[in-house]
C-alpha cells in the first residue's frame, strides 16, 4: 500500500478551514480527520503543522506549444507543466488550436500528440473553433464524447481567429446540442483593428499603443453582445480573461436575471497596473497581452466580482512569447507583437500574495477560485479541485510564513522574462503531490517526465 | 402681394397651443396674433375656427423610387409626394441608396435626378453607405457641403447592405469630421440570418416566420452595440425605426448619461400589433417590414419613450412594395419577400388617432414628433417644422371633429394595400399649404407637379 | 389703447428662437411677427435689436415674510418682489407656512394679507402642511378651489416641519383627491439629526459642519422613498431643490418607467461649489441652506438632468436670512443657524451666465426652465411663461452683450450678503414688463407698489 | 470512548458531495473517509447507504415563548426545540424581546431563564431592540461579550416595536462598535398602518385584507432605505424574511457594489402562494404573517436570489399563534390578528421538497442555506453547520427515497394547524444527532429534556 499522511495542517475548502490530517492512499484521498494516532507507523508522515494543505491548483486557461500570430508559444508540455507543478498547479486545461485546413478531430489529435509523454501533471483540452465547416457540430459532439467537452471562440482577430455573430450563434447551438461548454474571448475585434490602424496612421507604432487600441469599451461591448446572443441561442457560455468593471457588471446582471454565465479573470488583471505601458523603450511589450492591463478602478471591480461570485475562476492565460521574439516580430508595429505572456508558474503564488496576504480575499476564496470552481466549471469535480475522501490526491502544502522571490533567472517556464520580476511573495509552496506522488518540493520538480494523464471530462 | 390669413384656429407647437390668426406672405409666415381686424380686405381669409393649425408634417424616413431586394419601391417622387401631401406631410427626407459600383457622389446625383421635376413638396436626402471605398469620407464631406448632411448604415442584410463594426466605426469618424449625422438601422443581421436559416430548415417558410427570425433581442443587441461603438468613436448617432422596450431603455440610459443619441420610432410600431403574423395565407406578408411589429408590451414602452423624450421622432419608414410583388418574390421563402410597407400618406392621420384621440399623447407632443423634432434633428428648423414668423408657410389645417376612413381603394400612394385598411381616423386634414400655396384640399392634391424644392441642410 | 411694440428682438421659447416684433396691448400679447411697418405711429416702439425678448421669469420657490427656525425671512412682499422684478422675474409662487395651532385655511388667509398691497408682480401660493388635523384634506380641496392648488411637505426638521411616511401617504391621497400638486422637501431628517448630534458631540459646531451632517445619501434616500410612497398612494409629486446625482437618477428612472415625477433644482446648486464650507470663520454660514452645496460631480449630474429633461425647473429657493441673524442665532451651534439664503433677485442673471454664456445650456433651455416649465408645472401656462398671442405681456428684454456685476451693496433684496458677490454676469436685463407695463429698467424698479395680483391656479 | 460511525452515506457540504464514513467521538466529528474497515468493532456502526448525511439544520429565526401583540407564542423551549429536532434542526437562534421598561440586559436574562432546562438542542439568542435608553449601546456591547452577538430592529409596528430612521442609525452605530450584527425587519410600518386604516374604513376587515395592506412596495421601500442608512452609518446589516423581487434586487445591487448585506428568506415564501388570502371564512388568518405570502413572480425571484447567493439563508420565522387565538383576537379586524405562523418543524422537509426534489436547488445549496450559511452569518461556524473534523457532531441522516406526510395531527409543535397540511414531502429524516447523541429517530424525539446548551457567539 502506497500511503502518506499529511499531519496537522490546516485543510481548506471554499466553505471553511479545519485542522486535520489527510490520508493519501493509492493516488486518492482516503480519509480526513484526527488520524495520526490510529494509523500504523508504516504510513509515511509529512508534518504540515503551521501550514496550509490545499487542493492542487487547476488552471483552465493555458496555451502550450500553440501556433499563434506567426510563431509558437515558447513552452512545450514538458517545460510548461513542470512550471505549473512547481508553482502549485496540478491540473491544466489547455487550448488546442484548430489548424489551417484541418477538422476539429484532426486538430485535437495533433494536440494530443504534443502532450503525450511530456506532460507531468494531469491535463485536459478545450478546442478552439476558428473555421466552420460542414459537419463541425457533429465533430464537436464527438470530441465531447471523447472527453474534450469544451470549446472556444474568439470575437477578435479578424482574418485568423475571429468568428462573426452568426457563427457564434451556430457554435453555441452546436455546443448546446453536444452538452459541452463554450469559452468566449470577448473583444470587438473589428473596432480594435480600426482603432489600431488609426493609431498607426498617426505614427503611434510603439508597444504601449497596444493598450490604447483596446479600450475597456471594446471588451464590455463584446461581453454585452455575447450574453445577448447566448440568450437568443438559449445556450449559456463562459467568458475567459475579463478585465473591466463593465464586463463584471454585465455578467453579474445576467446571473441575477437567472442566466448562468460563467466568467474568469486572470492573475495579472488582479495584480498589475496599466502603468507598464508608459515605460520607455520596448518594455511595454512584455504586457502586450489581450485584453491589456487596466487601471486601479477596474482592478477593484474585478476583486468585487471575485468576492461576490460574479467571477468564479482565476486562471493564468499562460501564453508565453519571449521578449526577444516580441521585439523581433513587432519591433516596428505593435500590431505584430505576439499577444500573450507567461503565467502558469506564478498564478498561485501571486494570487495568494495580492489576494490573501493583502487581505483582499480569504484563503477559502483562494481555494475556490484557483481549484474548486475551475474543476467544477469544466467537469472535473470532485476528482480534481478538492480535498475530500475519494478525490485524486492532488495536494499542495503551502507555508504562509515563508517568502518566495520571483525572477526570470530562476523560473521553470521557458521564458526570458516575467511580469512579476522581483515580487517577494508572502508564502512558499513546499510540497506538491499529484495523485499521491510527490512531484515538486521547495520549488523544484522531483517527478518523472510524461507522468501526466489526459482527463476525459 | 400673395397673402393669406388663417383665421381663428388653434395654433400648436410643442410648448403649447394658442388661438390666433396666422398671416402667410410670399411663402413665409409673417405674423401670428389677433390680426384679422387690422388687415385689409385684400388678404384672403381662410376660416379655421374649431380647427387645429399645425406645422406641416416632416417625414424623415422614406424610400422612394429605391432599388431594394431585387426590385424597386413602388412610388416615384410624383406619386410618393402627392401621397405625402394629401396626408399632411409637407417635407420628406428620403434615403438615396449607394448604387453598385458607384461612389456616393454619383449615387446622390442619380437620386437627385429621380426627384427633380417630380416632387410636389420640399425634400432632402440622406445617403446610405453600403460599400466603403478609398475616399468615401471626403465624398461624405462633399455631400454635406452640398446639403446632404446625413447618412445611413445597416447593421443587417449581409451581402447587400450590411456593414461590419469596424466599418461603422470608420463611417462614424467620417460623419463626425464632416459635421453630418449618421442614421443607423440596428438589427443583428448575422444572428437573424442564422435564425432564419434554421427556421427554413425546419420547413417554416411562410411569411409570418419573418417575425420569429427577428426577435426583440436582435434589435436590442444592435442598439446596445451601436451606442458603445458610437462612444468609442466619439460621434453620436440617430437610430431609425426602433420597435422594442429594450431599445428605448438603452437609448434613454445613454441620454441620461449625457450621450446625445437621437431615436425615432414609426407609426406602425405605435399603432399595430404583431397578431397579423398569425393570419392565414400570405396575409402576414403585408407586415413583412423590419423590424417586425411587436407585442403590446413593447408598444407601451415606445409610448413611454415618446412621452419622456427618449424617442423624439415618429417617421413612416415608407418603403412600399405591392402585395403582388411580395407574393411573387417571396411566395416560397419569407426571406425573399421585399421588406417594407407603405406609410407616408397615413402617418399623420394614424398617429393623431392612436395617439391624440386615444389620449396617449397631447396635440403638442404630436406636433413635436411629427414636425418640430424631425426638422431639428436634420437641420431644417426653423425653416420647417414650426409656425413662427419667418418660417416657411408649410401649414396644415386639421379638423379634430371630422372622421377619415383609410382604404387602399382611395389612397394616393401607388399601392394595392395599406396596413390601416378600414381605420376610421378621428380627424381630417382639410387644407395643406406648402410655402403658402394651397396644394391639397379635403384629401385631394390640388397643386402642380414638380413644384417641390431640394432642401440644402 | 395701451399698445407697445418690441421691435426687432430675438424672441425665444423652448422650441426655438425667431427674430420678430411683439405687440403688447391691454396687458396682453396680441401679435408676433413683422409688424412694425403696418402699425400706426401711435404705437410706442421699443427697439430690441440685438437683444433677447424673453418671457418674464417664473420663480416657483420663494419664502417671503415667512416664520422659520425662530425668526422670519428678511424680505417682505414689497422688497422681495421688487428684487424679483429688477432681476427679471415677473411671477413668483411663494410658500405659505401652516401656522401653529391654525388650519390651512386660516394660515393661507394670513399669507394673503402679507402679500396684498405690497407685491409688485403677480404671485401665487403653495401651502406647507406641517400639522395634520381632522379635516385637513377637505381644507386642501377648498384651497385648491380658491386657486392655491399646490402644497408642500418636509421630510426633515422633526419637531417643527417634518411629517412621517404615513402622513406623507395621507397628504398625497388628499392632494390627489383635490386635483392639486404636492411639493416635497426630500431629506432624511431623522438620520440628519443623529449625524448632526454626533458631530456636535465631537465638538464640531462650526457652520461648515452643516454640510457634513447632510451628505448626498440623506437626500437620495428620501427621494427614493418618496417616489415609492407616491407610487403606493398612486399620486405623483414634485421634488423641490434637488442637489445630487443620485436624486436625478431616481427621478429619471421613475419618469422612464412612466411615473410622472416633477423635479426642480436651484440656481446655487448649478453654479456654486461646496468649497465655501471650508472657508474660515463664520463665512460658511452664508451657505447654510438645505440641502447644502455639493461637489463638481453632482453639479455635472444636475446639468445633465436639466438637459435631458429629468429636472424641468430651476427656482431660487429664496429664503433670506441676514448674515448677522445667522451669527446671532447659530454662532455656537450650526444647528441653530437659520437654513436658507437669498436668490430671487439673481436667479435669471446667474443662470444665464453659468448656463447659457458658459455653453452648458441653450437660450431655449434657459427659457424652458426659468419660465415655461415652472408655469406649466403649477397651472399658470399659457397665461404666464410664454410669449405668444393671448398670454400676459410679462416680458423681459435682455442684452447678451452687456455685463452686470452683482453685489450686496447694490442689490434690492433686504440682505447684507449674496452668495454671488462679485460675479460679473455676461448679460443685462434692460427692461421688464409686467402685464404690458414697464416696471423695471436698467436694474431699477420703476413701477408702483402693490400692483401685483394673486394668481388663481 | 463514545464513538459512532455513520457508514456509507453521501456527505454533503455546499461545495460538493462525497460518499464516505463519518466518525463521531465525544460529541465531535473526528474523521471522514473510508474508515469502516480500519476501526475496531467496538465502534457503533449506523448504516447510511443510500442516504444523505447532512449537517443538522441551523434555524436563525425563531420566536419561542415570546410576548407579542397582546399574547405569547404558543411554543415554549421544550415543545419548540423538540419540534425543531424531529424536523432535522439541531441549532436555533431565537429572538429575545426587549421587555417593557426593562433594559436589554434584564430582558436577555429573562429569555435565558425561559430556555434553561427546557431546550433540547443548542441555542443562541438575538435581542430585539425596541426602546432606546441612555446606555443601550454599552448594554449591546456587554451582551455581545456574553455571546449574544446579534440584535434586531423593526421598521414596522409603530407604537410597539418600530424604531425610526434616526434610531436605526444609532443602533447600527452601536452594533458596529460592539462588533455585533443587526437583523432588520424591513417594512414601511407607517404607510402600512395608513393603508390598513383606509381598508378598514372601507369595511375591509377580513383576514385576507392583511395582504393588501402590505404590498410588495412596502417591503422594497424599507429594504432600499435600510441599505442607504446602513451605508451612511458605515455598518452593514442582515435582512430577515425577504419576500419580494425588488428586495432581492436591492440586496444584490448593494452586494455587487461591494457593500456586504446579508439576507434571508423563509420556507413559506419559497413554497406557498398568496392564493390562501382568497379563501373563504377565517382561513386566510393562518397566513397572517409578515410580510405576507406573494405571487409566483416574487417566488421565482427569491429562488434566483438563493441560487445566485444574494439570499444566503433560509429560516423558518417560527412565530406560532394558534388558529383559535388568531380568531379570538382578530376576528373582527385583521389588524388585531397576531402576526406569525409555525415553521421550525417543517423547514428542512418542505425546503428539501420544493427545492431539491423539485429541481430548483441542488442538495449542496440546500445544506448551504439551511446549515452552513446560517452558522457563518451568526458566528457559529465551523462548530455548527458543517460535517468536518473538529465540528460538533450535529448530523442528520436523510432518506431521499422515503416520503413524509405533514399534518397538524402529528406535528410536535404546539399548534392546531400548519400551512403545509397534507404535503407529501419526498424525503424522511431518519436520525438526528446532537453532539453525537441520537436525539430523534423516525420523527420522534428520543433524547432528554433540557439537554440543549447556550451557544456563546
Amino acid at each position: 500500500m502506497d500511503a502518506k499522511l499529511l499531519v496537522g495542517g490546516t485543510i481548506v475548502s471554499s466553505t471553511g478551514s479545519t485542522r486535520a490530517d489527510v490520508l493519501m492512499e493509492n493516488g486518492k484521498i482516503s480519509a480526513i480527520g484526527q488520524l495520526a494516532e490510529s494509523l500504523p507507523d508504516s504510513v509515511e508522515r509529512i508534518n504540515c503543522t503551521g501550514k496550509y494543505v490545499l487542493p492542487g491548483g487547476v488552471d483552465v486557461h493555458t496555451h502550450i506549444d500553440s501556433p499563434m500570430m506567426g510563431t509558437t508559444t515558447a513552452d512545450d508540455f514538458l517545460s510548461g507543466t513542470i512550471a505549473a507543478a512547481t508553482g502549485g498547479t496540478t491540473t491544466i486545461v489547455d487550448f488546442g488550436q484548430q489548424l489551417a485546413g484541418k477538422t476539429l478531430l484532426e486538430s485535437a489529435e495533433v494536440h494530443h500528440r504534443k502532450a503525450q509523454g511530456k506532460a507531468v501533471i494531469d491535463y485536459g483540452f478545450h478546442m478552439c473553433v476558428t473555421d466552420l465547416y460542414e459537419g463541425f457540430d457533429s465533430h464537436m459532439a464527438e470530441l465531447t464524447q471523447d472527453g474534450i467537452a469544451s470549446f472556444k471562440v474568439f470575437m477578435a482577430y479578424r482574418g485568423s481567429l475571429m468568428i462573426n455573430d452568426g457563427e457564434l450563434y451556430d457554435i453555441l447551438k452546436g455546443v448546446g446540442a453536444a452538452g459541452a461548454k463554450l469559452c468566449v474571448h470577448a473583444e470587438n475585434g473589428d473596432v480594435i483593428d480600426r482603432m489600431a490602424a488609426d493609431l498607426v496612421a498617426q505614427g503611434k507604432t510603439g508597444p504601449g499603443t497596444h493598450e490604447i487600441a483596446r479600450p475597456p469599451a471594446s471588451e464590455i461591448e463584446a461581453v454585452s453582445r455575447a450574453i445577448k446572443i447566448s440568450k437568443m441561442a438559449e445556450v449559456p457560455l463562459y467568458f475567459v480573461h475579463l478585465s473591466t468593471d463593465g464586463a463584471v457588471e454585465e455578467v453579474a446582471n445576467a446571473q441575477m436575471g437567472g442566466w448562468p454565465i460563467g466568467a474568469e479573470t486572470c492573475t495579472h488583471y488582479l495584480s498589475l497596473d496599466r502603468e507598464i505601458y508608459d515605460r520607455p523603450g520596448f518594455e511595454p511589450a512584455k504586457a502586450v497581452l489581450t485584453p491589456p492591463l487596466r487601471t486601479h478602478e477596474h482592478r477593484e471591480a474585478l476583486w468585487r466580482g471575485i468576492n461576490t461570485g460574479a467571477l468564479s475562476v482565476v486562471s493564468s492565460d499562460h501564453c508565453p512569447f519571449c521578449f526577444e521574439d516580441k521585439k523581433r516580430l513587432g519591433g516596428s508595429d505593435f500590431r505584430q507583437i505576439p499577444n500573450g505572456g507567461p503565467g502558469v508558474e506564478h498564478r498561485m503564488l501571486v494570487l495568494y500574495d495580492t489576494g490573501v496576504a493583502e487581505g483582499k480575499m480569504t484563503i477559502e476564496k483562494f481555494v475556490e477560485v484557483t481549484a474548486e470552481n475551475p474543476a467544477k466549471q469544466f467537469g472535473m469535480y470532485p476528482k480534481k479541485g478538492t480535498i475530500s475522501p475519494g478525490a485524486d490526491a492532488d495536494i499542495i502544502v503551502m507555508d504562509p510564513n515563508a517568502t518566495t522571490e520571483i525572477s526570470a533567472r530562476t523560473q521553470k517556464q521557458r521564458m526570458d522574462y516575467t511580469l512579476y520580476e522581483g515580487f517577494k511573495v508572502r508564502c512558499s509552496i513546499d510540497q506538491v503531490f499529484s495523485r499521491g506522488e510527490l512531484i515538486a518540493a521547495n520549488g523544484d520538480y522531483v517527478g518523472a517526465a510524461g507522468r501526466g494523464e489526459f482527463i476525459k471530462r
